[in-house]
């Protein structure tokens, strides 16, 4: 296990940062998404946040987007086919949780009693 | 797609964040592990954030934390089965990033010149 080889720990910063791996796991429903759409379905997430957080996995290769020539012009946001390959991983691990958090929840009333 | 769904999102935040992503993947070498050990691993975490870290994972059921009665005595970390289920999706991400991370930086290239 080499933790600290590089750009493959950003690029997993990246993907497993607070508001990516929330959007990845919207996005990858396959539709396109506008900005606003996306903000009101992450809730708290601040404009400049989704913001950034877009830009990156743009940067990356993980979200195309594209400017709609309609009127009056609009944003839309997809997950390129490398988007999804990483998309993949958080939403088998999101559906992970959903199994296994009455686990966890047990775990943590034995941890707080004891 | 609910990503609002409270304990789910809380137990995908330690399992995402900075140092839990780095801590499941070397405890998922199915090893014990001493917090020296860990700490030399990690490189650059605190003292701190690897306490805090370890202590959130023990509370969610996916580490072990054991003190063994040898002079002088000392503390063993290992992953739980849950703690397995969990890290094994860390552990497939960061192979497909390994896989595809060439792909990113040229993605990277192309987001830099345009």
């Amino acid at each position: 296990m080499q933790v600290t080889m590089c750009p493959e720990r950003a690029i997993m910063e990246h993907v497993t940062s607070r508001w990516g791996v929330l959007l990845l796991q919207v996005l990858s429903n396959g539709e396109a998404w506008r900005f606003s759409d996306l903000r009101r379905e992450l809730e708290i997430v601040s404009e400049k946040m989704l913001t950034q957080t877009l830009r990156t996995l743009e940067r990356d290769g993980f979200v195309h987007r594209e400017v709609k020539p309609v009127i009056p012009p609009h944003v839309e946001y997809t997950l390129t086919p490398l988007g999804k390959g990483a998309a993949n991983h958080l939403v088998a691990l999101a559906h992970w949780i959903e199994a296994n958090h009455p686990e966890v929840a047990q775990a943590q009333q034995r941890y707080d009693k004891a």
